[in-house]
């Protein structure tokens, strides 16, 4: 049984956190954190919560995290990497939900986050927590980024087309749709339910901050820098994404023995992952399916036999997109099974 | 390990029992049939049971079901009383999800159903299904009727008024408010996305379905007819039920003590219960508090200080009003802990 | 033509009023005012409007509105009450959206508004604008107060009852249900997609501020204090109202005759009333049959032929509910057509 | 004032017609048909257009339609060809919403739709009905077949790149959402409520119907067979269509010149269309900004100043996809002015 803390405990990220964890047999919730919050207890603010988190919000302060064998942050950017270091001397594990860690480059983080990093050494020992891709070096991390929601769809859709070295990745597409959850629990007008009900739209068309974290993660699979499209869209729903990829095939061969090759390469290139889900041939994800879960399930098409591969990719943009991608990150770090506490089946209908 | 059988495992209900079974440790999901999908992969229908699933759909037969320790029947009203007697003479136990058995009089359950009952020597037999009225007669039934969705949010919410006959039982009204998902998985154009979605009404004001199922229970506890006005109405939403209910005090008195005693009586008589929770004073409860989980949340108010109370009373539909109460009562009939396989934390946001 | 000036126009009911003013043919759209966006054209804001409103967000001064023929204050409480008299001094007609006239007492109003009234001497003067009651105190107003989006549906569903002497006024009951845009367009937590989808809920069932704003108006119709339960709830859509109401006859014949004399009597009352539309016995109305259009549709049922009625009344909150009858008032006003501008027909699906 | 004629009124795209049509000062809706409703009165279907619409639905005879000066098929696939020669031999114009007259290849049609062609020698006939590219062609036609709901988005946002000969047209991506409406008014499981609310996916990846319609509009614009891929997806609304479209420039300069020179050139060709509407440079458009009007809103974007550009055009699937594009054509067919009836504003929030 270990201590977890959780920092910012109010946000959509934070409570999902303590909806796991709090069924999880190996862990105490033992601190959760919230300025705003601090005296009031967790399931007052969270009915859902009710007999199973037994806890008040308290401030947080170091002494009380450092109490904990592992410390989650759910907190926005830039509050993470203030107190990463002090926890990691005192022999605390960091999870990190924020971006703080996520990019390797401090300059490059700076101007896509407008402020300085507060702490550009540890970045370098921050493990990038995208198991299906770096599961070894998560094991023996003191701090572990977890990736955005977006990169982790993206991600695990080109994956092994990359590695395979199957495609022209100088172009690339990425046309990606998130629930309004994403964008977090702030009072906001973007994203009332009255701005974002029965609506769709693309945003952020300019440049968005998990574009360089996506090129940054294909780059480093593909061995050199690979050319993004990224198109992030808010769809009126509140959990999943959705990402479409296009990706030319450099040898083109206009059959469905390329599909089935590419087919096999993927479920062999997932086999052993828990978490990563081929659909058979012609099926279509839906976000349905792995709503409330940590899965990703994947669907790879050659329409019409052409050159250009359209691959779906969907995920719970809080489970496997932050909370759930967590918890799994935190079982190899202390040794648990890697599926533990995120055997929940998806909530359909 | 008990073998459990789902029959009609395509509807809302059946994928739902399929959840809450796949992880309850003390069952193995042996049969699941359809009739229109026999020969299918479960999990090719449901995609969000992949990897916990992993059975085919076969068909409704008396020897395969009669393998199984108890069978769930998930199905249209007037299935289950064509097999029910034969299961129980094999030494089956049968949860009925459906209507047949809830009505303790055949001829009017006839009027109401709109079909002869074929079986109606059984019904006597049949336990109500709602535990916390009726838990003892459950533990030993052979046949246990779960009550309707509509039923088990209006009963837990009536409950304790009508026990200490505080309330006027000539005028009470239930203004109840349903998603979607209780109208079931048919194709029809009323639960269209495009007749539903954005839109509010009451349907069945004449007389719903559940109108003689919910008389029923109340006069049992009440110890005398009770007059009742139901309004259903289907609410843009998915799952969840939110009951209003309205009753007016015998005794008046216009003060705060009145609610803190009425309070304090909710609050005794489901101490208790595990699913059932008294919200603190002035908490209004919210469906997605208890969405994908078997937990009723109630309220209590006694507006402007009148002599009208109103009690708000949610749960999910498909959970504690259909599929987790069925698992519940699975629990009782086979001596697991009340709450085996039960212990979800609702999905928020 | 005449010169209409809109105060607030950032909000749900500005920019509704905005919808309608723009096509109606005896308008000009002359000023609108925002302290947050003068300076910035009108649709920059609102895209909706590109081509159809060419101005400019102003700040609303008095010499720019007074003119105007009309002003139209669709501000938060509290807005209206300072600048109406000075309006009022140099000519114009004005029509409050906000509540700050609506009520009788001032010092009523104050308990419930949280304020000092600043002109209690012109709530006398100011002209109920609920055409369906009162329309000629409304044709020579100088002020009229817009009734809020609860009070309408409810009123003009017990209307015809309480007019007649049916019911026991003592115990009357409105279960109302609304969409989130009934909130206004704040930057709220509570009204973000993710708390408000896919969940129902009841708020302020201890008191809220329409409650002496529909007290006030079926008393006036009943000639005395009525007793009234008002529960407000909020359902996952964008627009719409839908008044559950529950009324006890006070001579109970229990037959279908008693229904159809009711049924004519409602159809008598309301046969030269434009917006009301009463549905054909045993329909029920639906919110989308009125998304957009000024129009209000109500049916009456007498559930199993008992003592109870229940009459449904739904309406779009921003259109009859608000803008649409702030335009009908000024129609009157003006001696225009009463459903210039408003024939409209509702967005179906 | 001309006479219309309605086949197949109780779909989507039917009753939008009636909304439209019932305010048209030039039109007489004078028969609407349907089998199944055949004696019933249109608002009792339908009662959005209670005191709209003052007819019953009759059955589809060609004595009955003949007396129309124009009849609109908004039925599925296969019925209009059926008709239709009969129509043209007695004078009547047809305007087409199905698909019937869409393709001009009518083998192609064939293996699409999946029967024969009733009336090829029409097809050569029929004007497509994209007013924006087609105009005068259709101001004499006989036949008009109106555009798919995709196949506008799409072409409407490539249309000035591909006259302008600035892109690659050998790999064109149509990535594009639409809500559920598009799918008809059916009883199907697959557009229930339950099945779509709350999710997203991607469906016909494979090959879609209206591939071959935009393949053929975009090779007529282009004077050579263009590559495209085409990704419908099913958004959780009701209403509304957002296609997202990539498409590589041949000539690369990076920089915002290019961006700024493209924009222009967008305004420039739509500059007399009353019904695209180009945004102004980094807006995104939003599908409400349309809903319920005629409009098309259509931005571009150049990100990270990358060779590939991102151009966003949504409309409403209903109006400006079908019903609202159909009586644009049928003012163009009479000499109507081009916007009549169809200044309407789009419905927000």
């Amino acid at each position: 049984m270990i201590r977890a803390g959780v920092v910012g405990g109010t946000g959509y990220t934070g409570v999902e956190l303590l909806r796991i964890l709090a069924l999880h047999t190996e862990v105490e919730v033992a601190v959760v954190t919230s300025r705003a919050d601090a005296g009031t207890r967790v399931d007052a603010v969270y009915p859902s919560l009710r007999g199973s988190i037994d806890v008040e919000f308290s401030l947080p302060e170091l002494e009380t995290l450092a109490t904990c064998d592992v410390v989650f942050f759910a907190t926005p950017n830039g509050t993470a990497m203030l107190m990463a270091e002090s926890l990691v001397a005192r022999g605390v594990k960091v999870i990190d939900l924020s971006a703080d860690f996520r990019i390797k480059d401090a300059k490059e983080w700076s101007e896509w986050y407008g402020m300085e990093h507060a702490c550009p050494d540890l970045i370098a020992d921050a493990a990038y927590g995208l198991p299906e891709i770096n599961r070894e070096a998560i094991k023996s991390a003191q701090v572990i980024a977890c990736p955005g929601c977006y990169p982790t769809a993206v991600q695990l859709g080109f994956l092994p087309l990359i590695e395979a070295g199957l495609i022209d990745t100088d172009f690339l597409i990425a046309d990606v749709k998130s629930g309004v959850s994403g964008a977090g629990r702030k009072a906001e007008l973007a994203t009332l339910m009255s701005e974002t009900g029965e609506s769709f739209k693309a945003y952020a068309v300019k440049g968005h901050r998990h574009l360089p974290e996506i090129t940054q993660g294909l780059t480093a699979i593909a061995g050199k820098t690979v050319g993004l499209t990224f198109v992030p869209h808010l769809t009126p729903m509140i959990r999943g994404i959705h990402a479409t990829l296009y990706a030319r095939l450099l040898e083109y061969k206009a059959s469905s023995e390329t599909l089935a090759e590419i087919q096999a390469l993927y479920e062999a290139r997932y086999s052993h992952e828990t978490f990563v889900d081929v659909l058979p041939q012609g099926s279509h994800p839906d976000t349905r399916n792995v709503r409330g879960s940590n899965n990703c399930q994947i669907s790879i098409f050659q329409p019409q036999g052409s050159q250009t591969l359209v691959i779906l990719s969907v995920i719970d943009n809080l489970v496997k997109g932050a909370a759930g991608q967590a918890v799994q990150n935190m079982n190899l770090l202390f040794g648990f099974k890697e599926e533990m506490g995120l055997r929940v089946i998806a909530l359909y209908p």
